[in-house]
Parts: structure tokens; C-alpha cells; sequence
């Protein structure tokens, strides 16, 4: 099983010695960074929805894109696969060309580099991934100023709507997938869908981001709320997002008509939020949606009992995303 | 619940950045080896058994020994965490305080830098470790040539020992554990039930070996005979075993004794087996158990249509060790 999942996937340039032995040798130029991310049957995927292909590519593109975030190139997937016995090998093959092609289209050079595979009562993927930073410092999420740019690349909103769009019109009042509703789905809202089955990040930007004098940088993986929240947080700033300007930029993607809630509570499109000093040429693929404000001060949200890290349009916005612990789980 | 299991984790000192951005930042001063590691509840542990301290340390011990078995010292681990929801935060702090009193033990600097955690139906934990090669070349499988001497350090056995008394001993007919009886076990076999449930291999060994001039290295996760016999294919060679220097060095350890067949076939010591040119001194901590020979030709074994990878006493020997894969497995 594991020769055949093998054959499916292309060599890393970074490594200098590849999968067989213990370990995989990678070398880099730069320091180095590392993220893990796990995808379980239940709370992170359906089967019923998602393809073996779709479900690989996105496994790699959620650790793609929180290397991207960093300013790194990635270089490198660790795979640990666990699958009930009952499992076909070919479901498996197909992850794993998945996996792969995402690798080629979205980060090329990188690769699989190592893996594990076992049992599991259900199928369970966890990725770690490895990017080389290349010499550039990296990118966090604490370095945003008041007066900084806030900027946006990637989808937004498509992936949530995609979700949305599989639980109201893909699915059974049973829970499992109708196949005729999905394959109309799949046809009348394509952008929506494969944002959601297997999302393509802008993993190249990110590097360019940091190169472009990014000051702070996140993939937005909850929602563009939540995450902004977040990064405004960790700067002690807060973010002003722009509806005008979000929906200018992002209000049609690939024909889907994206609505502003969408935009700033749907989660998994994995676009990159940055930061940048206020004058400096945005990288192309990033567009302005709001500033950096100074931090508003302990006492009003002492006061009030709320947070007020993210405005909309400078009204304050109490952030709501993806919250993959409010799922029920069958069987958990 | 993320913040709980945090505070239990100590820093590494290649970490440049820890864990709570997108990435963690890692500075090592040569090529990284990366290896990755699941245990799964059901076919990789049982709860009734580890407790979740153990259950930490043996996730960590598995990865620290695979970085080890290339010559490399351990900087980081990553770690992938799902239970299901009834899962006490109480366990999985026990298993985050055994994964870091691991690293602090086996090897000091090396901590864990990143996590996910997620809902599953049963426990998983997938643990990435990283592992700083330090300007020295990797020690792989293939290296090993005819005259070199196999060597071994660690626990050998003992384990597997552990193991067998457990599901002859502390399983009632149902197979749920038995409390009292398992009390026992650990008492009346220390040695055994600590290498099973929490085996500390010789990692800082495995930078020693290769400064020592180690041709070849792996760690013994599935048992001697299995993995010698790896090592030998994977080097076009064979490896000759000698009962009389395994009985002399491991029938004996830590007050337990171990049948030449617990050696042989007993899986999970996580050990290194190494082997360095004739007349070399071994590294101490090794011990001497064997030769490297010639491949005997690909005729003999066609004839037979078994393999000749492995002897003991000159005898042909069929490896035979650990499988996953053959254990009956609840729910899949």
C-alpha cells in the first residue's frame, strides 16, 4: 500500500535524501518553518462531498498557505495517513495525487518527503509542512502599526459559501451526500465548490509579501473577522475593514457573487491578510481593505464587556467564523 | 483547552519563534532530518494500559529515536492531538507533560514548537520531529559493507517482553485491562513494562555513533530480526547475528531476564542498531552482536524462494517482529 501511494508522488528539491530511510534530509538556505495541520472524517471532511484528489490537494494547501503566511517557500510535506481497514487503496492513491499536485501547482520544488501510515477507526490525515525562509526575516502576526495598510490576496468568502452551499442543497436530512444535488451544485456554483473541496491559496505571494515590506502576516483560515481579530491582537492594534473596498475587490469571483457576510465569516479560503506600511506598492494580487488603527484602549472595552479589535466601516464588528468545535461528531 | 496543554510544554532552544503564529521559526546549524510518527488508540496503544504521561513520552521517544538513527540531534516536535470531546483536558495535559519530560530527558533542548488539535472518535496523536545534523552526514540504511561489525544500544526485548506479559497478564477475557492485575505487572516487571509503555532509547547515542564512524544506522522499531534484515537489503548485504554475544550483553537487563526470541522478534525498543568498520571502537553504549557479510546472490534464495537477509549462528533465520497491520482492530 505504501509503495503504491509512493509511485504517486514527486520528488522535493530541498531534499537531499527522500523517503525509505528514518528520517528525510532536507537542506535550506534560510531558517526554516514548520507547521502541522490534521484533517479528520467528521468534524474536517466528508467523503460523501469530498473526492480522494480534492481531499489531498486541500490537506496540502491548509499547510501550504500557514507556511506562505510566514514570508517562507515551501519545501518539504510530512504525510501520516491512518485509514480503517475497509479502505480502498485506490481512495488512498488519489489522496496522495492530490497531495501531490497541489504540491506542483501551488508550491513547486516542494514535496512529500516523509510519511506514516496506519489504522484508524476513521480516515485521518496529519500534514506537517516546511518552508525555507530563504534569509528574509519572518513574517508574524504581531508587527501591524496603526496607520499600516491592511491588504488582502486570495479568495474570500468562496470557501464558506461553498460550505454553506453543501449543507443546505448537498445533503440529505439523513447527513449523507445526495449525488445528484452535489454534481448540480458542483455545476451551477463551481468557484464556490472547488474553494471549498480544494482550495488554491496564493502560496507564492507570500514570500513576495515579505519582499514588498509586509509588516504582518496571517492566512485567513476561521474568517477574515476572526483572523483580523487575531492579528490585530497580537500587533495590540486594531483592524478598520472596508465594505466598500471588500466588495469592489472581491464582491465577484470567477462569476460567484460573494455577499460582505460571506467575506467576513466564512472560513478555509487560506488567502493571505497582510500588513503594510501606509504608501508602500502592494504586491500584485493583493488588494486594500482597510487600515491599521491605534488600539482603542482598555477602559471602553472594560466598560462595555466587549473586545473591539476588528471595525467594519467604523462601526465596532464582534467576529464570528468557522468554529470547527461547535460541529456535532458522530461516534465523538 | 490549547492554552492548558501550552503551559505544559517547555521551549526548544533552536526555536527562533514557539509556537502561537501560523509557523514556528527553527535556526540549525546543518541539514534537517524530518521524520513523522502516529499512535493511534486501538492498534498503537490502549488507554486502560498508558497512562497518559506514558502515553506522551513513548509519542516522543518513537520520533526522538528515528532523528537519532541518522546521526542527528533533535531540535523540535510538532504535535497533532484529536480526541474525542468526552476526552478529560486532564489526559491530554498528562500526555502534553510526558511528551515534554521526553524531550527534557532524552534530549535536552529539543521541545515541541507547534500543534494542532482536533475532535476524533478515538485518541491520535501524530508527533513531526525535527533533527539538526550538525555538519555531519546522515546515516543511513545503505551503508553498511561486508566485515563490518553490527552493534546495538539500548533496550533489546524488553519491550516486546512488556507487551506479550500485558495481553497474557493484564487483559481480562473481554480484553479491557485488568487494575490489579496490571499493578502487579509493573511491579513484578519494571524493566518490561517501562520499556513498553515508556522506553527511553539512547538517542544522544546516535551523534555519537556516527562521530564513532558508524556505516550504517536505523532504529529497532519492529524487531532485530526484521530490521537488521532492512538494514541488509537495503545495503546488498546480510547481517549474521551471534546468540552467544546477544545473550551475554541484553539476557540480562535491568534485573529482567530476556529470551534470545524476545531479541529477535520483539518489537518497539526503539534502539539503534549501527554498523562500524571492523577494529573500530565502538561508541559507548554499544555492543558488539554480529557481522556484515556478503549478499549470498540472488540464486540460492530464488531456489528457495526464501530470502537470506538474515542469519543467527551462521543459521538462515526468517525475521519476524511487529505487525501492525495483523492486530484485529475495534470499529474499523
Amino acid at each position: 500500500m505504501l509503495r503504491r501511494i509512493l509511485t504517486r508522488l514527486g520528488p522535493a528539491d530541498a531534499a537531499v535524501l527522500g523517503p525509505g530511510d528514518d528520517c528525510a534530509v532536507l537542506r535550506t538556505s534560510g531558517d526554516l518553518v514548520v507547521t502541522t495541520d490534521t484533517m479528520i472524517e467528521g468534524p474536517d471532511f466528508r467523503l460523501a462531498w469530498h473526492r480522494g484528489f480534492e481531499l489531498g490537494w486541500k490537506l496540502a494547501a491548509t499547510n501550504l498557505s500557514d507556511v506562505a503566511s510566514m514570508g517562507a517557500r515551501p519545501v518539504a510535506l510530512t504525510l501520516a495517513l491512518a485509514c480503517p481497514r475497509r479502505t480502498p487503496v485506490g481512495l488512498l492513491e488519489e489522496i496522495a495525487s492530490g497531495l501531490d499536485a497541489a504540491c506542483r501547482s501551488l508550491a513547486p520544488g516542494c514535496g512529500v518527503v516523509g510519511g506514516d501510515l496506519g489504522t484508524a477507526p476513521v480516515l485521518t490525515g496529519a500534514v506537517t509542512a516546511l518552508g525555507d525562509l530563504e534569509g528574509r526575516p519572518p513574517a508574524t502576526r504581531s508587527g501591524a502599526s496603526p496607520g499600516d495598510v491592511v491588504a488582502y490576496a486570495g479568495d474570500l468568502g468562496l470557501a464558506g459559501l461553498g460550505l454553506s452551499l453543501l449543507f443546505r442543497d448537498g445533503t440529505e436530512p439523513d447527513g449523507t451526500a445526495h449525488d445528484r444535488a452535489l454534481a448540480r451544485l458542483r455545476e451551477e456554483h463551481p468557484a464556490a465548490l472547488t474553494a471549498q473541496l480544494a482550495p488554491s491559496p496564493p502560496i507564492a505571494l507570500g514570500a513576495e509579501a515579505v519582499r514588498g515590506g509586509a509588516t504582518a502576516m496571517m492566512d485567513v483560515s476561521d474568517s477574515l473577522s476572526l483572523d483580523a481579530a487575531r492579528l490585530a491582537r497580537a500587533s495590540g492594534a486594531r483592524v478598520s475593514l472596508d465594505s466598500q473596498r471588500l466588495l469592489a475587490g472581491f464582491g465577484l469571483q470567477r462569476g460567484e457573487r460573494v455577499p460582505l457576510e460571506a467575506m467576513l465569516t466564512g472560513g478555509e479560503d487560506h488567502g493571505l491578510l497582510a500588513t503594510f506600511p501606509r504608501g508602500a506598492r502592494l504586491p500584485g494580487g493583493f488588494r486594500e481593505i482597510g487600515e491599521v488603527l491605534e488600539a482603542s484602549g482598555p477602559e471602553p472595552a472594560a466598560r462595555s464587556g466587549k473586545r473591539d479589535d476588528v471595525r467594519v466601516d467604523g462601526e465596532r464588528y464582534a467576529p464570528r467564523g468557522w468554529d470547527p468545535y461547535s460541529l456535532p461528531l458522530p461516534g465523538a
